[in-house]
């Protein structure tokens, strides 16, 4: 294989090319690749399985997530389908107007590049990524986790062969395989337009910490929920164990809890109740870090500082009492990491402030933080989760593989004329 | 003054009040800018005087930069009330998704937050600027150029009174004042969320190289026009020389002329007629660096490999041959800075093979590449031109200030109830 820097500069040169194809195209690529896996499944568990019996020293939940079966082959083959049937993204025109006459200007969605992917374990990411770029017109190199080296391989080579096949570009696409090619990527931002890492906090904020090329992704998930004096407390306590219990190490699960001091004793009351139905049911045990003023209504541990603002990514939860909504929105601004908050009230006005106060990509009331998901937005497939406001914020579906161009049709127009007052500008918006 | 990096994050600290602001405030804060301006023009004009005196050792163009006279004192107050005129740009809703029964998403436009603006010399940018983060509710630290100091304290000072009697909150807005606060400034990622440079390649190429906040700009502006075989030659020369000629230090003009083989003895001899026109009519000469090629056919001095892809910003003009458009479009791709890029053809099938694939965020025909600019696109006001394909491309108006958040509003649900089955999401977008 080619040193990295090779390889993304060759990438970056057939590039435009990529942008160039037909729409059918790269649908015709998605769909060839859903073929292709069905076609090898065979051989694809034969690979993963080497990758498993190497994954005897991981932790089961990596594990887990290492696995590639028949039913995470007919997921990913699934969504390529999907993929594939979607209005095509490339080409919209989100602007046309005319400057003066014969001289019209549009605005034009294309695909950014060069993307680079780095993501831990899951096979079945890289079939999801690969087709998304495939999708918006982007070439990718893909770096995956060293666990999944054989899954990772023959899964590429699958998906490269249906881009090829439909007419891609030799090298648009690439895979890199060993961790110290991780170094090089993070250095070619000459020729990367945009990192998206996808993996555990330290991984990301260690990638981004590394490289000049934009990073879309989030470094942190410090998710809170605020019950407000307005708040309906049985639906509050079902919403509360919902953020925190559903699934814990997602980055959208509940962190820190925070409530009002007018209705704190009547709501720890419901939520003591709700516990216990949850601990007996599951058999898990929450463990509830809180403040002194927090003890002396609720059993729990002392919350040090540092518990404020920290992502446990399992069944603990930080609680505090706040005098009112504004206290609470102070709180989240400070210690939150600006990903998903929300708000349990009935009143509209305080709901309204919490909305416009809350400086984060998600602002709920009366749900769980759990919605903040691509899925769950109905984007069809997710890049990621963004907490910058550059670019992209919030979940990211395929839309944020994309940017823009404008061109202009002109019919020998100068600037002078304009300049020099003899024409002017007459600024009319067209149809798109 | 405070140091940087405190005045920043109570800057940070203050910014959602800003974001929270009624639109009626911010317009009001823009009038009132534009009338304590015009109330304090006497008061300006001598600050602006002692710049001035200061200013004998500089070169002519800057010292024309520097002067604040009654007229730009009129555009800069007309441009204030032309933007409190312009509809809100902020809390626009641009999605409204029903995901299920009392599951509301919308997608709200935001301020960005606090944004650093750096900027050289011109007085007269401190007001635009300032008045374009007032209009979409983002807080500002600003670093003028030091030839500048008495010019921009008096000016800041009476956009900062205009905007605290609108009610912005204390803190929203700060003037930084020497050079080596500017290193401090670069660092402060944790507080300011975009850098706006506006001054020389070099500097922005600096800026850009020694921080991790996210800077909007172009470090090089090096265009191209392509002469295609199905040119209007007569045409095609009136749009050379006004792209190299008619304002030659900007970042839009003409750096490098490619023509294609098939009609190139023919350009050269209408080009040679036209340019002798203008070097009698201006005074002015024109400095031609062509290939041997080109030697051949027109007067010049040979071209060498680095005057390719170099940004001239004088009246020099690098010239090649090039088969066709799909070398020319090889070229640009290589050589260029994805800023703005020409063809000048009557084929609508090579223009629109040139659109496809010149990878650059302002792609012509049959016009000149001074139009690369935010007033010409009509967006009334510019925050910059941007060669970055994340967040904004080419000519950024306002709407290069805003982010956006995700907002649901729900009625108690739980993801646990969708994960299960339980409930299924609906999707079905509401008018906005």
């Amino acid at each position: 294989m080619l040193p990295i820097t090779e390889t993304v500069k060759k990438m970056k040169s057939v590039s435009p090319f990529v942008f160039a194809m037909e729409a059918e195209q790269r649908k015709a690529a998605l769909l060839e690749a859903a073929r292709l896996l069905r076609e090898n499944a065979g051989a694809i568990f034969e690979e993963n399985k080497k990758d498993l019996a190497l994954a005897d020293g991981l932790a089961l939940p990596l594990k887990k997530r290492l696995v590639f079966d028949p039913v995470k082959l007919e997921t990913v083959c699934k969504g390529l389908e999907e993929l594939a049937g979607l209005p095509d993204p490339v080409g919209r025109v989100t602007l046309r107007r005319e400057l003066d006459r014969g001289l019209v200007l549009s605005r034009v969605s294309v695909p950014i590049g060069v993307i680079g992917v780095i993501f831990e374990s899951r096979p079945d990411a890289l079939v999801q990524i690969s087709g998304l770029c495939i999708r918006s017109g982007n070439c990718a190199i893909l770096k995956g986790g060293s666990e999944a080296l054989h899954s990772n391989r023959i899964l590429f080579s699958l998906m490269r062969q249906a881009a090829l096949s439909a007419g891609f570009p030799e090298g648009a696409y690439a895979l890199a395989e060993t961790r110290d090619e991780i170094g090089e990527l993070l250095s070619c931002d000459a020729y990367v337009d945009l990192l998206i890492p996808r993996g555990s906090n330290s991984f990301v904020r260690y990638i981004m910490d590394n490289t000049r090329i934009p990073v879309l992704g989030h470094a942190a998930g410090v998710c809170h929920i605020y019950v407000d004096a307005a708040a309906d407390l049985s639906r509050a306590a079902d919403v509360v164990l919902d953020a925190k219990t559903q699934y814990p190490a997602a980055c959208n699960a509940l962190e820190t809890l925070l409530v009002s001091r007018r209705i704190a004793p009547a709501f720890f009351s419901v939520f003591a109740d709700r516990l216990r139905t949850f601990e007996e049911k599951s058999g898990k045990k929450l463990r509830i870090l809180g403040t002194p003023e927090v003890a002396a209504l609720f059993p729990c541990e002392p919350a040090k500082e540092a518990d404020f603002g920290h992502e446990f990514s399992d069944l603990t939860l930080a609680v505090r009492i706040v005098a009112d909504a504004d206290e609470a929105i102070g709180h989240i601004n400070r210690y939150g990491s600006h990903h998903t908050d929300a708000i349990l009230t009935e009143d509209d006005r305080t709901a309204e402030r919490f909305f416009r106060l809350v400086d984060s990509a998600g602002v709920y009331r009366n749900c769980s933080t759990r919605f903040a998901d691509g899925y769950r937005y109905g984007f069809g497939a997710e890049v990621g989760i963004s907490t910058s406001k550059i670019h992209a914020r919030g979940p990211v579906g395929v839309d944020g593989l994309l940017t823009y161009k404008y061109i202009i049709e002109g019919s020998g127009q100068t600037v002078a004329e304009y300049a020099d007052g003899e024409k002017t500008f007459s600024f009319r918006d067209l149809p798109c």
